[in-house]
Formats: structure tokens, C-alpha cells, sequence
């Protein structure tokens, strides 16, 4: 017999961070963590003294409402109101205990034994993992030299067994921002099909792009169709509070309630008192990240001719990613492992966000460049460059 | 189509608090709410402080480890092998974000498409939802008079697709403290059939009886078979921050670590921090919550002949839980409603703990007296019994 999680892989992050057992970083070459897309500083400190004044409320130790804290499904719903220029209504949002429950909750919501959800390739592998739990198909969508995804490509890959196509922009693996039309596109496919978009846009707060990155919330149906994901982990720096939200109609948040009540009862409460003053307070400080992240991002294409010169090639950049072909004989797999001992650098193999008959994974590492600033990043691909080994003889076709 | 949350009911809690709507309750009769298990104050003050010590630390803020802190996994395993008596190891606990998730955890560990996991009726409902969502088969075992099921029973509903059988003691709807021997004639049981006994010991803090409620952690290969399920939440009063755990062999962890990467990423930080703090400091104040709760059970039998004289038969009486027969012809589900109108009380309908085919949830009621202290208790049951309807000619045997 197998069980839910035998039908997937080891989780990838805790699998790259074995490869730390028993190596030694010198002083002068410490480890350089680039596997991870997280915040490595706390909270800024009035958000750290509003969570302290909201450790003095009662209620903040007690069951909240299972959809979340009707406080901030307002604030969020006004948030994305007046970030995509639409309409969001409270009884439109869900709060959940970070967003990959939030993924979790919407795919039980709307599918089930058999049926098939398509992933643009290269994937973020909890998205493959909680397909292969939930007993579905994760239905691969190639993706071009841009790592773009087409609305085209996936309409020859619906089946009557197709649930959803589940985007992620920016995307994690790929760092690229996908064009408003390209949403826009999916859209129209999934509305026409009678199918979900899901729209995973824990990264929205660090796009390049100034102002809305797609227009379906103004649509007057968007609910029918979109099932939008969304983090506070990122923009306020509370990853160890798992707060995320779901965005959709309320019949459907209605069926992703029997969920959050049967796996969670309800999201940490101080998560969300904390994600709320965020909403309320630190706008300006987000601005400032989000200029910092995108500093970075630019730090990437400034100091890329130092690796292109070894034959390392930018496939997609944003938010909190960076995505190379390497230009290596050798898995990403095996190179993975390998850096770590020989450049001490931690990065993440392309193998890990690719059905294990993609050859392309092999050629792909994923640099999640978000926690290293500018010396850091230069520093970076100087380790890079430096590493040896039996050239591919050409770059694979993607 | 049918996904996976629409082969099961709308959360029962949610369900109850909407009977609530549009009644009014004067301030001399002010409703008695008795529908849900959890503590209504926050934690004690030096609790309150050191979590707020802990949000100073920044990596209260962060992501941590997938299986919990190991400084809480090495203190719940201490704290287990001194109750027990026997011998946990930190890598044999994980941490989750509270107890029903490490249910759901457990079961996609273990069990896949139409496999069968083995209940005692009433169930809890959270329970019997996870299994419908996943897929699975709630088998239900009847229980005596006494709400003890026995290994016997049991046996005979054992199929090949049976992956487990799932106890909570105490328990949860009914209140009664499964004996010893009970838990070690379905251990045995589940041990030489080869499936898993799951135990879910949320309650265990608020046992009537001293010392160890059974001698499972004694055995030299108790984590081969057994899987055991805790929280923290009532035992310092920390609902809000979802803090529970999960025992058993480090294998099994190994596929309830994918489980908890895809769904949580991690438990909450603080909660962690709290209930390590709990378990290190809290050990003398839990005695007196302890202490607390059973003279709450002893006001619930000492005032029970008020509503015995008018029919009402005690069924089960412990930890946090109730579980009365009632005199009435009508179904509990009209008269759980009914209740919140002509007598100002919340109380969850027996059947939201059975299948929809067993006729005895009709004729029970659960009563969750953990937040009713005893003058509350009394007028609890005063209300009870100035009730007035149809009578049931007898009481339909169990």
C-alpha cells in the first residue's frame, strides 16, 4: 500500500541543508545560503512592539474565526481593492496559516482522486508535492526561453480531468514577472473552460513593475474563475507566524473553511493582529523593502558578465529569485551538493522544481538572492566563476 | 465532480455559532455557551511574559525547522517519558500547529485512496471530516453504555484496506477516561493486525486519574505501532497559537515531515517557545488548572439528579466533556437550536458526532462544562431541566 506521502519526495529545502552535514566554512569563505526565499531579520521593531501590546489582548490567545480575523480580511480585501483599481469584499478573502496552506486548502476545495491541475514548469515543488498528496495529477506546462508560460500551450493540456492552472508571478522558481496579458490570457482560458486559475502571488509586494500587475480584479466575475494566494510572510517579515490569505467567491471560501477547520481550526492570531498593523502602518517601510529587493535584482544583472564569461546563462529575474542554466556537464543535482563544498554556496538544483523526466532540471540551479545585498551578490558569483568542472558541450534546447 | 472538501460537512462549531444569530438574550439569563472545547482567559502572566521576552529574539520571527524547535521536541519527550514511565526520544516527537493537524498528518502518513481508518462512535467530527477529505473510510465502531469500545469489537470490522484505529482519550465528545486495559487490548490488537493505533491524548492533562492512563510508552517498540497525538492548547491555554505534536518512530516522521512542509512549513514559532516555556515552568499552576477541572466534573455529578428527575441520563463525565442522553422526542439537531432559544444554551447535538445513519446521535447531547464554573454548572442544569416537549416513550437502547 501507499500512503498520501509516500506518492511524493523528501521536502527539498531540508534535503539541501543535509548537504551542510560535516562541511566546513573557513573564516574567510562563510557559508553563502542562497537556497531559501525567507527574511533572515525580525520583524522592524513598531511591528515588534504592536505584537507585544497585542500579547496584552485576551483574544489574542484564543480561537479566532476560522476564515481569520474579520479586521484584516477587511484590510486585506481594501488592500487589493486599491491595488488592482477593483472590487474586493471582505466575505471575498480567507486568512490562512501561510500561503502554502493556503494552495492546500483551494486545491481540496475544488478537486479531487484523479482529477489534474497544470503547473507551468520549472514548479514550486510544495505546489507538486500537495498535488501528489491529494491523490491528483500535476500536469506539466513547458515554458519557453523566458520562462513564460502560454495560455495557448496549456489549452492543448486540458483535459475533462482539468481543475485549475495554478500560476505563481513572480515566479518562484524563476524570478520572472509574468506580462499582465499573459494573466490576462489564463484568465480567459480558465473562464472559458469552466476551470480555476490560481494565482499565487506571495511575491506581488517586490514586483518591478509600479502599480497592478494584472487587471482581473476589475472584471465584475473575477471570483467565478480566480483563486488568488497571498503571503505575509515577505512583505512584513513574519515567516515564523504563518499568516497567508486566499482570495476568492464565498461559496468557495465556504468549501476551504471545512478545510481550515478540519487542518488548522483557525490561523495563529498573533500572525494576524501583525499582518494587520502592517497593512495599517508600514506601507512606506514595504516601499523601502521592495526598492532594497529590487536593488539587489539589479545587483544580479550588473555582476552577471562576471559568470556569463564561465558560460552561466540568466533565464529569470525577480522578486526574490534568480534562475541560471549552468554550464556544467553534470546534474544540477550533483552540482548542487558539490558547491556547497566547493565554493560554499548553497543554491538549489533545477532537479528540484521538475517532473524527474525534465532534462532541463539538470541544467538549472535556482539562486534565491533576496537575503544578500550588493557586496554579497558580487561575492557570489566571484565563487561561481571560480568553480571548475567538464564544460556541457552546448547549452540543452529548452 | 466532487472535491475533496465537498465529501464532507460544514465545520460543526461554525455551524452552531450561526444559531446564535437574531436571538436575544436578556441580561438576567445571559447565554451559556458549552459548544466548544477551549479555554475562554489567556494564559497566566509569567506565560505572557516570556513570550513577549521571546519576541524580542529575531528568530521567534523566522521559519524554523519543519518537525519543531529542537529544544520543544527534547522537552516533550522528557515530559512523556516521565508521565509515561517510559522512554521518548526528541527524534521520536514532532511539533505541529496544533492537534487536528497532526491528525491530518498522521492519516496522510499512513493511509491513501479508499483505505479504511477504524473510529469509536461518537466520534470527533474533525476526525471524520479529515478522512472524508482524504479520501478514506471513517469506520464506525459502536461503543457501549459506557462509550468504552472494546478491541474485540473492533477485530471484526478490520479489513485489508484498514490502516489504523483512531481513540481519543479522554475523550472527546464523551468524556469518559478509556481504562488501561481497553488501550492495551487495542494496542495488541493493532500491533499483531499490523496497522497503526493512533491515541489522541489532547486531554490527557485534565485525567481523573493519577499517574500514567496506560503503560504503551513502556514497550520497547511502542512507536512501531503506536502514534500519539497531543496539544498544548489547554493545558496553557494557548488555542490561538496552534501548538500541538505528534509521537512516533522517526520513519513515520520522516512522511509527516512532507505533510507538514507542504500544509505549515513549520509550527508557529512563539506558541513553540511558549509551550516549552510551559512545560519547563507551568508544571504546579497545570496541577491546580487540573484540579480546577475536576471539581468542575464533581459539580457536574452532584448536580445531575436536578435533571436526571426530568430524564436526562449522564452517559460520560471527563476532562472538558459531558455527554447526556436526553428525555426529548425530537432529534438533537432540532433541539440544539431549540436550547439556544428557550433556555439561553449552546450545546453541540449528538448527532454531529455520528454517521448520518446511526439513530442514537438523535437522542444526545454533548456539554463542554471546561469553561462553566460551578455556580454555572447549576444554572446550566436548572435551565436544562425547566425544558418542556414532547417526551421520547423510552430511551432507545445504545
Amino acid at each position: 500500500m501507499t500512503s498520501r506521502t509516500q506518492t511524493t519526495f523528501a521536502p527539498p529545502v531540508m534535503e539541501a541543508r543535509r548537504w551542510l552535514e560535516g562541511v566546513i566554512f573557513p573564516a574567510d569563505r562563510p557559508l553563502l545560503n542562497v537556497s531559501q526565499a525567507a527574511p533572515v531579520d525580525p520583524p522592524p521593531e513598531p511591528l515588534r512592539a504592536a505584537m507585544a501590546e497585542a500579547l496584552e489582548r485576551p483574544e489574542t490567545h484564543l480561537y479566532g474565526p476560522v476564515l481569520g480575523l474579520p479586521g484584516l480580511r477587511a484590510g486585506l480585501a481594501r488592500n487589493w481593492s486599491d491595488h488592482y483599481g477593483g472590487t474586493v469584499g471582505p466575505d471575498q478573502v480567507a486568512i490562512t496559516a501561510g500561503c502554502n496552506q493556503a494552495f492546500a486548502a483551494a486545491i481540496a476545495a475544488i478537486a479531487g482522486e484523479g482529477d489534474e491541475v497544470i503547473l507551468p514548469v520549472p514548479w514550486y515543488f510544495n505546489h507538486k508535492m500537495w498535488l501528489d498528496m491529494s491523490g491528483l495529477r500535476a500536469v506539466p506546462l513547458k515554458t519557453g526561453d523566458d520562462l513564460v508560460p502560454t495560455a495557448e500551450d496549456a489549452e492543448a493540456l486540458i483535459t475533462p480531468r482539468t481543475r485549475a492552472i495554478a500560476l505563481v508571478s513572480p515566479n518562484n522558481p524563476g524570478g520572472v514577472e509574468y506580462p499582465a496579458e499573459t494573466i490576462a490570457a489564463f484568465f480567459e482560458l480558465a473562464k472559458s473552460r469552466g476551470i480555476k486559475l490560481i494565482l499565487d502571488e506571495t511575491y506581488r509586494d517586490f514586483d518591478s513593475r509600479d502599480g497592478a500587475p494584472h487587471d482581473l480584479i476589475t472584471l465584475g466575475d473575477w471570483d467565478d474563475t480566480l483563486i488568488a494566494l497571498y503571503s505575509f510572510s515577505k512583505a512584513y517579515r513574519l515567516t515564523g507566524h504563518r499568516t497567508g490569505a486566499v482570495l476568492t467567491s464565498q461559496p468557495l471560501l465556504a468549501e476551504i473553511e471545512k478545510f481550515l477547520d478540519t487542518v488548522a481550526i483557525c490561523a495563529p492570531q498573533l500572525g494576524q493582529h501583525a499582518a494587520l498593523w502592517g497593512l495599517e502602518n508600514l506601507s512606506q517601510w514595504l516601499a523601502g523593502e521592495r526598492a532594497e529587493i529590487l536593488d539587489r535584482r539589479a545587483a544580479i544583472l550588473d555582476n552577471l558578465p562576471v559568470i556569463e564569461a564561465k558560460g552561466w546563462r540568466l533565464m529569470g529575474c525577480g522578486a526574490y529569485f534568480a534562475y541560471f542554466e549552468h554550464p556544467f556537464a553534470e546534474s544540477s543535482a550533483d552540482l548542487a551538493p558539490r558547491l556547497v563544498r566547493d565554493a560554499g554556496v548553497l543554491l538549489l538544483p533545477g532537479t528540484m522544481f521538475m517532473p524527474e523526466d525534465a532534462p532541463e532540471g539538470a541544467r538549472q540551479v535556482r539562486v534565491a538572492f533576496a537575503n544578500v545585498d550588493r557586496a554579497g551578490i558580487a561575492e557570489l558569483f566571484r565563487r561561481l566563476a571560480a568553480v571548475e568542472g567538464p564544460l556541457a558541450g552546448r547549452a540543452t534546447p529548452i
